[in-house]
Formats: structure tokens, C-alpha cells, sequence
């Protein structure tokens, strides 16, 4: 016990210097530096609990503060106290999701979060189904695995040989999980085909394609529509969509990862209208809602689908002579054995906060995006698209007149990474880049931090000016 | 932190509560009645930080005290405070595994345990692959994944339509997830062949099917081995299995979830002669270890395939000009995008208790278990089958002379539910059961509680006679 709390004054401590503005975002080492910088070794004989908690310090010293207030580096950025207490009570509850049996009330605050949620999506009563999951990419690939189950629910027994070949549509912009999902399930990632993503097109696009696909033998079974892109953070039309998937009774997924949590918000959330006429939605409330890592629920429309699809029926786990409603032993519609307890962090900020809390605090980080974008649209050396997550590149001086466009996009091109670069070394903030298409490379800037403030942005732009100013 | 601090002070009263021999395992209530007991609905309104700490109190009153010293219902039980600590430490932390950037010390310390474990199966130098997995369902999967994979890489792009039809053999007492992950991956289920899991013919009966299925036009590629099944903790013959899987080039997966960590102990290892010749071993420390949940990893021989099995370059997370060495950009391997850290815990315990601390954790496991059986295997009114794990029936008084074998299995396969429906009201202490075959419901008993000692399986022992005495 007293080391136990010995430990937590060593968190304490660090989670007030997390978010001092005058400590770094990271004390950044190269790979090999780090490997070097301390004992990281796993030793025959026991250390001392004085080690352990020299071991505690140093991973401390050495690991990113994720809830400094000038750290944007992710979608999931920040720290809730709330959401971190019920991360310490689960931990210390240390038990799993599969049954009632061994996790009462976890699985009844995961049935009572996921009705919620259900009912904010606007499908009546709040009904269906859902499920916690480790993380967007497999509640998008469970998506995947259910449309596929609809259609042809043969595949569970005979595999994918018992069933026509499959094709599936996405924007060029949706995440890489539903590639990475069609690669895992059997489908094939060139199953996968991502259309182009200007919001007048897509629904035409997608339209096109569900027609001429079967023409040449394939049968269409999934549309994934993102809400909130991972870079662009853009909205695909949902209604358009939704109007195709009913026409030809396709499974209407929307990836909503990131933007799902809008759907908290009354002012934001028209960019989802639509959105209760899909099968199924993906939403992270680890990311814009800033419940500690990992928290990703997958909800599904059709009651009872998931625990067909899933199912073994292990007699060892779901014994059927048990002497409470079995209906909440939720494991088997899993595809995971034992699933880690992700709920109670949500259940308990959601008590904190409330409803309205959760939207005060989306509304803030739109906010925020906002001011950011007007601070820089018409601000020298700046350029960008316009999207919700606010995407822009920084022209150093010596590059703003260089007429030659393929040299300029070459030197550009550089920018952002020594920038970032940069950040690292001086550990001052940290925001994240890539190339898109066409595109160099260019910052993408987004804010999920609820300690952010606008002085952060002030900061941000000062700071990408003061690294970039000599390249 | 003054919130932190009063939870902090909830968890460790908890804590103490929860080693208390005097203390329930469960404050048992039906569904129904715990969704009463409490008011857990979720609010438009905040709460106050006083209503959160009393749901903190109340949810902690009705959980299962997966710590305590008599309970014995799962594979991962007990509550190291170590691990708690580094669980903690992780929360507060509070980032993802996909790349250096955001987890540069999680990331090294992935490594280097993962890199021991090699060294442990006893690969070569440690050389290979792996990952840290949510559970031993997901390990199991990405194996299976993996070797179909190696065998036809055009699977990724192409899906299961360019492969000739797949098979896989396991036992009949393996896992529920080789099947599961089969229905996922689009091979399906009727294509995982089931043995019969007498040691003897176990790899007869293998090779007899490897060598008849190509004939019916089924391509062999995968044999999941049991180190541990889930109900007896039988161990398969991984010697024999391995020449099969050499001769006829088919992957050879070890499914340790339950039994590898005995890797870790010089006096049981012998169970496990031959996993140096796996291409595949998936290992719990979160079961026989007692690593907080969860804690799951899969180990691979072949270095590479990972990442050229689940890649997708997705550029705007895995630049490629970024200033470290992207090699400890790991998260392009993994299935997820966003990847919990679960390996603090793993390498935080290793260094409190060092690798003979592990073996002597899990030695006197297997000892209380040795203990358990010598007690019973002669008591009057029990009955078993022999294995590691210690499965029994208890047969009341009145049931022991009938004479009817029909009667007397009807009438004893509903006595363990009952007995356990009704430690489970007296929250005395809680050990599973389950059918297997043709065999009615038996009690399986697994020992992973550090904290379990002599008296607590004499304790067990008593307190089965005590409640199922008059059945």
C-alpha cells in the first residue's frame, strides 16, 4: 500500500507538470539514445520496489505528455481526471467483459451506455445492439464482418468460397482500416474501391459503381461513409448514401471515429444528418470526447445479428444453466475472448459532465479549430485546404515567391517534417503532418485537448514560424 | 488531485477489502435487481465530484473481487501490486502503440520483452516478431492470418477467391477462437478440422487428414497445437505435430495462452518440448503470470511478415520522413490502428520479480494444484479425470449409489450449477464448471492466484461438500 501510493504521488506530480506550459511536450532521444539512457533490460534476479519506482520515473521522464495543453499530435489528445480515476478503479477491478458472471456491473453500464449512444444516433427507443472494442479499426472491420454475415451468412461455416465475390466502397479519404479489414476477412483489399471524395461526386460515384459492379460478377455488400475524415476531418453526404444502400440493400456503415462524438453537439451535428438510416456506426469517444485510450464502440441497427455471426457456443465460457438472464452474457457476440473493461471511463466522465458537458466541450475544441483557421487563411505564408480539421502549410519567406511550381512543391515538401522535426527536439509542441493525394506534405492541425486554450494557438502558429522562418 | 487522491484512498481500502479472507467475492445480485440498486443512468446534468466518488463506491460494492484469495473462477485471477501500479502508470500516460513518436519508451520496452520471450520459446538470438494483442482470441487470429498469408500472399489484394480452398486442424479441446477467427478470415468454420485430443493419436489422426484432405481439394495450411487446453490444461504433443507440419510445409501455430507462461519455470517446461519448432506461439501473461488484464502476446518466427501481412502505408500515420528509425514505428503491423499499452504491466512485474520470481509464482501454482488433486483423488464423493487442471464432479451423498448410470449423470450434471449458483449468493468463493463432450458438468479448477494458499483449496474442498451436501 505504501508503495502503491508512493507510485500515485509520483503520478500526481507528473500529471501537474503535464500540464505546465513551460514543461516540454517531450524530451525527445533517437531511438538507440534512449535504449542507452537507461537499464531497460528484464533481469534474472528481482529489483528493488526503490528500482521500480526509479523505473516508474524514468518511463515518466521519457514518455510524451499527452494532456500538455500544446500537444495535438493525435485525434485522442488530453486528460480527463474523471476519465483517469475510472481507468485507476478498472485497473484495480481487473476483471473482463465476457460474462455478467465476472463483471456485473461493467455489463450493465456497457448496456446502459450503449442504448445511449443508440438513441443519440436517433434509432428508436435507443434499440439494437453494440459492442466496446479495442479501438476504430476493428469496430470498422466488425461493421465488415456483419454486412458480410447479412447477405450471406453461410460465410460463417463455408468461408468465402460458399459466397459470390464481394465489393466494397469507400471515399480515397476514409481511414485505412477498411482496407486493412477486407485484407483480414478474406474480402481483398482491391475488393475495397475508394471513390472519390468531393462531396457533389460521391454519392454519383458510388451510385455508378453498385450498378456496373454486378455486370461483372461482383455483388456490392458495404458502403463505408466517413464522418470526420482522419485528415481532412470531412463529412461524406450520408443521406445520398443512405438513399443508394436502401435502393440496392447494401449494409450502410459510417466510420465516425472521429466525428461521431458531434453527434453530442446541437450545433454540429446536422453534419451527420443522416446518420440513423445507417447498419452501423463507429465511435470513439477516446478521441473529440477525450476518454482515456482505449474507448471505440461499435453500434449496430438489427438486434441479435452480432451474437449470429459471432457465436461458438463454447460451453466452457456461456454455460446455458446459469442462474441469471443470460442475456448479459455479452462475450460471444465478440471476437475477442476476454475483452478489456473500456466502458467505465466513459460511464463515469458521462456522469461528470453530463450530456451537456460533453457538447460544451466539443463546441470548445470547434472553437478552437476556428480560430485557427481565420488566424490563418489570410495571414502571410500560409495556405490551405478547407476542412474541419484545419490542414494548412507554412511557406518559410525565402519560398513564397519561388515561381516554379514543381521546385516549389519539391522544396515544400520538406517543410513540415523539419518543422516537426524540430518541435521534437525542442519539445515545445507537437502537431502532425503528411502528404494526401497530389498534396505535399502539410500540418494538420487538430484539436481534441479540452486544456487547449487560445493562447495555445497563438503559441502554435509563433512556434511554426519561429522553427520554419530560415528554411 | 484532491479527486485523484480521495479515489486513490477508495482503491486502496478496496484493495485491502479485497485480500480479506473475511470479505465476499461477490455482493451477488440478479440483473434486474443491481440495475435497481443504484441509479445508473447516464444525465443531462453533471454531477457533483461527491456523486462520482459514491458511484466509484458503488460500483466497487458489487464487482467481483477478482483478487481475493478464493476466487478461482477464470484463467487470470489475483491482483499483483506491481502490475497495478504499472497499469496506473499507463493510464495516466494515456497513448497508443502505433509509432515512437507518441510511445518511445512503451515502444523500446515492446522490444526488448518481446525479444526475451523469443529467447525463452528458444529461437534463435530472440530473433523474430511479434505483438501485444487484446487477448488470446486476437493472438490466435492474427497466427492464423499470418500462415495463410505465407503461403499465399495474394490473399491480402485478392481475397480468399485466389486461394484454393483452405483447412486447419486443431484438437477438439482447443480454444473456441480457431474457429472464430476462421468464420472472421472468410475460411469458415467447417474448415477447421477438430481431432480427438488423445495424446497418442493426436498426431496421427493429424497426419492421416493432411495427407486425405488435398485429395478432396483442400490445401492444408495451419495446425493449431494446445499448450494448455482451457478446460483440462492438457498439453498436445508438440514434437510429433511439429515433424507433421516440416514434412507436409504447413504452419505450425502453439496456442499458449493458458499453458506458455510455464516456459517460464524449469520444472514444467518439459510440457511444451518442440514450441522452438512453432512459426507461431501465442502467450497470456495476464493468466498463469497474473499481468492485469489485459495482456496477451503473439510470437512469430519469421521476421517481416507482420508487417507485410497487415501493412497498408497509410501515410498520413507512418510517414516516411521522419527524422528516427521508423522500424520502431510498429503500428502498421498490428490489426489496429490505435493499439492499447499493455506492456508496462508485463515488463514492470518482470523487473520487480525477475524471471525466477516468475518461476516461483508460477511453480507454487502448480503445486496448490498438485495439492488439490492428492486431496480429492481418494475422497470419498469425488470423481475425475486426470489433467493439469483439476477437474472434478462432486457427488452429494445421495447421488453416490445410484445405480442407474443415466440417472445418476442427469442428476449430477445439475448439481454444479447449483452449488455454484449458490457460492455465488453466499460470495464465499467462485471456481467454474462446464460439460465437455459426453462428460456432465464437472468443476474445472485453475490456480493463478498468487495470493491462494493451502487453506484456500482446503477451504474450496469444504465449502463444495457444505452447499452441495444435500443435493
Amino acid at each position: 500500500m505504501t508503495f502503491l501510493q508512493e507510485v500515485v504521488d509520483i503520478l500526481l506530480a507528473y500529471i501537474v507538470e503535464s500540464f505546465d506550459r513551460e514543461t516540454k511536450v517531450i524530451d525527445f532521444h533517437y531511438p538507440n539514445e534512449l535504449l542507452q539512457l537507461n537499464n531497460w533490460e528484464l533481469q534474472h534476479e528481482p529489483a528493488t520496489l526503490d528500482d521500480i519506482l526509479i523505473s516508474c520515473r524514468a518511463t515518466l521522464k521519457y514518455a510524451i505528455k499527452t494532456a500538455h495543453p500544446r500537444y495535438f499530435n493525435q485525434l485522442s489528445t488530453g486528460l480527463d481526471m474523471v476519465g483517469l480515476a475510472a481507468d485507476w478503479l478498472t485497473s484495480t477491478a481487473n476483471t473482463n467483459m465476457f460474462t455478467y458472471e465476472v463483471a456485473p456491473v461493467f455489463v450493465l453500464l456497457e448496456y446502459v451506455t450503449l442504448k445511449k449512444m443508440r438513441e443519440i444516433i436517433g434509432w428508436p427507443e435507443g434499440r439494437g445492439d453494440g459492442i466496446f472494442s479495442p479501438g476504430g479499426a476493428i469496430s470498422n472491420m466488425y461493421a465488415m464482418l456483419l454486412a458480410r454475415f447479412k447477405m450471406f451468412p453461410e460465410v460463417k461455416e463455408k468461408g468465402m468460397s460458399s459466397v459470390p465475390r464481394l465489393v466494397a466502397f469507400t471515399s480515397e479519404h476514409s481511414h485505412f482500416s477498411i482496407k486493412k479489414g477486407a485484407a483480414a476477412l478474406g474480402i481483398g483489399t482491391e475488393s475495397v474501391i475508394c471513390i472519390k471524395p468531393q462531396t457533389e461526386i460521391w454519392a454519383c460515384a458510388t451510385c455508378f459503381c453498385v450498378v456496373s459492379f454486378p455486370v461483372q460478377g461482383f455483388v456490392p455488400f458495404f458502403v463505408s461513409a466517413t464522418a470526420g475524415t482522419t485528415v481532412y476531418g470531412a463529412f461524406d453526404p450520408l443521406i445520398a448514401i443512405s438513399d443508394i444502400c436502401k435502393k440496392y440493400n447494401i449494409w450502410m456503415h459510417v466510420d465516425g471515429a472521429w466525428g461521431g462524438s458531434l453527434l453530442m453537439s446541437r450545433r454540429h451535428r446536422w453534419k451527420l444528418d443522416g446518420v440513423e438510416r445507417a447498419n452501423s456506426v463507429t465511435w470513439n469517444p477516446h478521441k473529440m470526447m477525450s476518454v482515456p485510450l482505449q474507448c471505440s464502440a461499435l453500434l449496430v441497427r438489427e438486434e441479435g445479428l452480432m451474437q449470429n455471426c459471432n457465436q461458438m457456443h463454447a460451453c466452457y465460457l456461456f454455460q446455458q444453466d446459469k442462474q441469471y438472464d443470460l442475456s448479459y452474457d455479452t462475450g460471444d457476440k465478440a471476437l475477442q475472448c476476454g475483452r478489456h473493461v473500456d466502458i467505465f471511463k466513459l460511464w463515469l466522465m458521462w456522469r461528470a459532465k453530463g450530456t451537456i458537458g460533453f457538447e460544451a466541450q466539443i463546441d470548445r475544441c470547434l472553437e478552437l479549430s476556428e480560430y485557427l483557421y481565420n488566424k490563418i487563411k489570410d495571414r502571410d505564408g500560409y495556405e490551405m485546404p478547407q476542412h474541419t480539421n484545419v490542414c494548412f502549410w507554412y511557406l518559410p519567406p525565402g519560398m513564397r515567391y519561388i515561381e516554379d511550381k514543381d521546385e516549389k512543391k519539391k522544396r515544400l515538401h520538406k517543410v513540415a517534417p523539419v518543422i516537426k522535426a524540430r518541435m521534437m527536439e525542442y519539445g515545445t509542441t507537437m502537431v502532425s503532418y503528411q502528404p494526401q493525394g497530389d498534396k505535399v506534405n502539410f500540418f494538420r492541425m487538430v484539436i481534441s485537448n479540452p486544456a487547449a486554450t487560445f493562447e495555445d494557438i497563438d503559441f502554435l502558429i509563433e512556434e511554426i514560424e519561429r522553427l520554419g522562418h530560415d528554411l
